[in-house]
């Protein structure tokens, strides 16, 4: 990677060596410390031409930080493997590692290593390292009893791909779905809040909604119910796809907000504690481990259409 | 990644969460922590039908070992992602994680993590973990009146390259040529070793020999000097390249051994201490920085002709 692409003044002090010897080093403390790895792939996650090269600088480093978030960790160094098509352009890298790099600097995070070579397909894997407490936000904490909820709005993403597969170009940034899939903010200070809040787990909703808290409540050998009428629909969800907002809510996926199961006591003080919106979706009970209902407000249960995020439909 | 692939019984213990969680996690030491990332790309570093897939996962797993070993430290945990072809065979896939777990299993270092994604073109990143004592092994400590020295012989990976374009096919294992690009050893032990005797400075020779010398020279603000009798040419690379086996030793990639730089006595005690032939080519010199003369028994200069790996040249 080249020096230039460096974060030179901010943790970067705290390497003992960083970009240029054949590994990155630093000295441990007493923490934990947390590795996640994610990639992109043109034509599987993206389309060039779709997305702006910034968007996806920013999204490959926003879906590692969301991994790290949703341990409740705090994240530190990013490795950066670029798989690059010989006939790259450089203006499009630099605006790529701008929009790595700025997301980079406002969570403190610094490049530290990586590996560039040529590749037909275009892709980007980042492996980001973190560090948290002794406790963790696990998957497999879920209790029976425990209230589920999400941080702000599920189905944006997938219903912002939709808009890009149906032509909204890659310079119409002002619509929230198309940014909730190309720019997705990931929830790292609320996972720190959460985690420090007492929260008994959490994931990150990269597969969707219902796909994820499957996930959980697997880990944690539990049920879970989720409640129709509290699934919370943005306004721009159900202006663009008033038929299928509960769908795409209950199924997209990508959209990178948290999914975390408490009880009572500590879900109201997550609440009072974040800015950000918390919706509170269900309860997690004893049964059949990894099974969900979803209920309708008279207690007959909802099919859910689609499931999950499948990249071989992209 | 499928959990049948994890290395359950090695120091998967010491992971506080593993496989099946956002991030893996694990308690620190007062050690360094070390962590190197590298890629193999299809029709860029290998090409399907030339390489097993043994042969590709246990590549992609020793190009970052021998990164960790250029450091002195020991590997730990591994982060792999997969780019898979849609049209992948489960078999094959195997194969790859059984080349990469028995490399991984003699060096005791376990499998915590990963992506898999579709992607038209093979692909394979591997993070890779590792820890050190206080002090490390950089590029940046050689030092004037230094000795040079490498582990092994060089230029065996370009010749096996050659073999293998020339239409050596994947299953004509015994050539120790081919083995050297296919299935090159990392040489961990001798990283260890190495460091703990005290040399100024190492690198692996990924790069070429005079290019990853130059790349010391470079960090330690050096020249160097290397004796061309010196050079080692293995018998195999004698045989089939008899003419170009000295350039093929100079300026051929991808070898993996290590190159170091000590004072004599240190030098001395590394070459009784270890059982793999270490061979001496040259001396670091004051001068221009990054400056490398290749020197005739009469003190000419020698003109190398290829000069280092070129990606886009395979």
């Amino acid at each position: 990677m080249a020096a230039k692409y460096q974060l030179g003044n901010i943790t970067y002090t705290k390497l003992d060596i960083g970009i240029g010897d054949d590994a990155a080093a630093w000295h441990n403390t007493n923490r934990l410390t947390l590795i996640t790895t994610d990639c992109l792939v043109q034509n599987v996650h993206f389309k060039l031409g779709e997305i702006t090269w910034y968007e996806l600088g920013w999204k490959a480093l926003a879906i590692n930080l969301s991994d790290i978030a949703a341990m409740g960790g705090i994240a530190e160094y990013a490795f950066v493997t670029l798989g690059l098509p010989p006939d790259s352009e450089a203006d499009d890298i630099d605006e790529l590692y701008r929009g790595l790099l700025d997301l980079a600097q406002h969570h403190k995070v610094a490049l530290a290593g990586g590996d560039i070579s040529t590749s037909t397909t275009f892709f980007i894997n980042i492996a980001l390292t973190g560090n948290a407490k002794t406790q963790l936000l696990k998957r497999s904490g879920a209790q029976t009893g425990d209230l589920i909820a999400i941080t702000g709005y599920t189905g944006m993403a997938a219903a912002g791909l939709r808009l890009i597969s149906n032509g909204c170009h890659a310079h119409d940034q002002d619509t929230p779905l198309r940014q909730a899939f190309c720019q997705p903010i990931p929830r790292v200070t609320e996972g720190v809040e959460i985690l420090a809040a007492g929260a008994h787990a959490a994931i990150d909703i990269s597969d969707g909604l219902v796909a994820d808290l499957k996930h959980i409540c697997c880990a944690s050998n539990v049920s879970a119910s989720i409640d129709l009428a509290r699934i919370p629909l943005h306004p721009a969800l159900k202006e663009s796809f008033a038929d299928e907002a509960l769908d795409l809510a209950l199924g997209g996926g990508e959209d990178y907000e948290l999914l975390f199961t408490a009880e009572i006591g500590i879900m109201l003080h997550i609440i009072n504690k974040l800015e950000t919106p918390i919706h509170i979706i269900g309860a997690i009970e004893a049964g059949v481990s990894g099974e969900i209902r979803i209920l309708n407000s008279d207690g007959s249960e909802y099919k859910l259409q689609t499931f999950g995020w499948d990249h071989f439909a992209y």
